[in-house]
């Protein structure tokens, strides 16, 4: 990839939309560039409305972002979504379905999309998401989109970065409240209960009020559900109506700091993670001998990972 | 607790359920003695034969495991169980269902359970389930099983400590063979379609099959899948057959050297992350002041990880 300009962080910030695809480029693949940029961008961040969307397969969340995204659009809003793929050979022929639905906006230079790939079972890819949302945020996009598929701690952590987080539900397929991953009950400011012309959805829904109603109460906002079918366009107006009546509790109050503060804490940590992972990985000969050393059965593992420690130059402290 | 006597290890070693339960205790709670105990034990492990249980919730996962430890006590061999249950306020009355349903074997010494609750989101649970895995190996267990609600990467890091995985799914209940987890494909030894009297297994089956033939062709074994009905101990017979003959493809072969080398590399970098993360939190007015920092777009999140790893003590190298 060509040299970025020196105008490059002006160039994003004024919305030129080369620009920014070569950002977000740099952004997802690392490249030390980014992080200059990124310094020079980031207080120019802070504007966006951020908006997280997250769930199993096959709820539907591509089409409901499709469908916000036309709504925001009509309100003169400009968008920018992040999507994170999860990198699998058997799930591509359903995900390039997915985008493919997006490309009702691919005309649209107000709707910026960006499909991101998972970076590997080592992290980084919900650093990568965070560092593309302050791309889109410094460009001056008005709405950002972080849509993950999947249920697990890293979506969770991804879509963390947003102001407001929906978890996207369809009642009656086989989905139980009660089996509701741990940690989704705990992010979600509105549940979307999306294919919603399902007759098992009153029930479902009176499970999950029961359900939220055992939940600690949060302080200003207590998660809400909205019903859609995404496919057919119904229920996206109430389901804005809900967004902005959780932004207007959500500005300015105590909840809000705390939520970035706690999001950052967790993001610092998982930087930190990703860069001794990263320094492990360059050392990979003493990795591999360690791990062959411990398969063999020659050494204790406990053991092994100290002498890991040790070889990266990090002090190793005995949790006594 | 009382602390361990100076024949701890000869105890577990030598079968002792209270000292072995009193093991496994320090190995979750990750007591500074379980290390040394560890250290004690790792010679006398390898013997035992470890079988991972994973997918999502509802599968029917727990009623698999207590036929599979039925069976094997027929053939009189000893089992631990390892359930991992991840902590959360909404699913504790499903967790406890399936706990109970155990407890069939409640009255057997043969038959050791144990339930494992998550150590918060920074990783640390398949470090203690896998030590847990080693003292059940080295108290002379011939049959380990080590199950897992979910299908998140944390869950599949879990259950690769076992020498043969099985990824229950259950035909019908919303599940496509196209949504089945990123990872879990990859990770399957057997498919164990459970409630298989369900109409939609034929179609589902042939699916998964079809998906199994585009994956690329693994060294001495390909994936299987069996039916069961656990709720009838329908098919388990079956499915104890087939674990036997991937056991014997699987024995002394190149891939389970292999396969032992990859999970120990992945474990060393794990407990790495982990103890870089035990450190960074023990600093916590640190890390609390660099996310306030960050938050109020006072510094820059990347200069805040590089702040965070100095204070550490750990090096930090530009990663250009």
């Amino acid at each position: 990839m060509k040299a970025p300009t020196r105008n490059w962080a002006a160039e994003v910030r004024a919305g030129d939309v080369r620009a920014l695809s070569r950002a977000l480029t740099a952004v997802e693949n690392g490249e030390a560039e980014a992080q200059s940029l990124l310094r020079e961008l980031f207080p120019f961040t802070g504007r966006a409305w951020r908006i997280g969307i997250t769930g199993a397969a096959g709820t539907g969340k591509s089409t409901l972002v499709s469908c916000l995204a036309a709504h925001y659009r009509a309100q003169k809003k400009s968008l920018g979504v992040i999507a994170i793929d999860p990198s699998s050979p058997f799930t591509g022929g359903a995900i390039l379905g997915d985008r493919i639905r997006m490309n009702t906006h691919a005309t649209d230079d107000g709707v910026f999309i960006r499909s991101m790939a998972s970076r590997g079972a080592w992290g980084g890819l919900s650093q990568a998401a965070a560092d593309a949302a302050l791309v889109l945020d410094a460009a001056g996009r008005d709405v950002i989109i972080v849509e993950t598929v999947g249920v697990g701690q890293d979506e969770i952590e991804i879509v963390r970065v947003a102001d407001c987080t929906l978890v996207v539900v369809t009642p009656g397929s086989g989905d139980e409240v009660q089996s509701l991953k741990a940690g989704l009950m705990e992010i979600a400011d509105i549940f979307v209960l999306n294919k919603a012309d399902n007759p098992e959805t009153d029930r479902f829904e009176q499970q999950l009020l029961s359900a939220l109603q055992l939940a600690p109460p949060r302080e200003g906002w207590n998660p809400k559900a909205v019903r859609t079918v995404a496919t057919e366009d119904r229920g996206v107006v109430e389901l804005i109506s809900e967004i902005d009546a959780f932004r207007q509790s959500y500005a300015g109050s105590k909840q809000r700091q705390e939520r970035q503060v706690a999001y950052w804490k967790s993001w610092l940590l998982r930087s930190l993670q990703h860069h001794v992972t990263e320094q492990a990985l360059q050392n990979g000969r003493t990795l591999d001998e360690l791990a062959a050393g411990v398969a063999a059965r020659h050494k204790e593992p406990h053991k092994a990972a100290e002498e890991l420690m040790s070889a990266l130059g990090f002090g190793w402290k005995q949790s006594s």
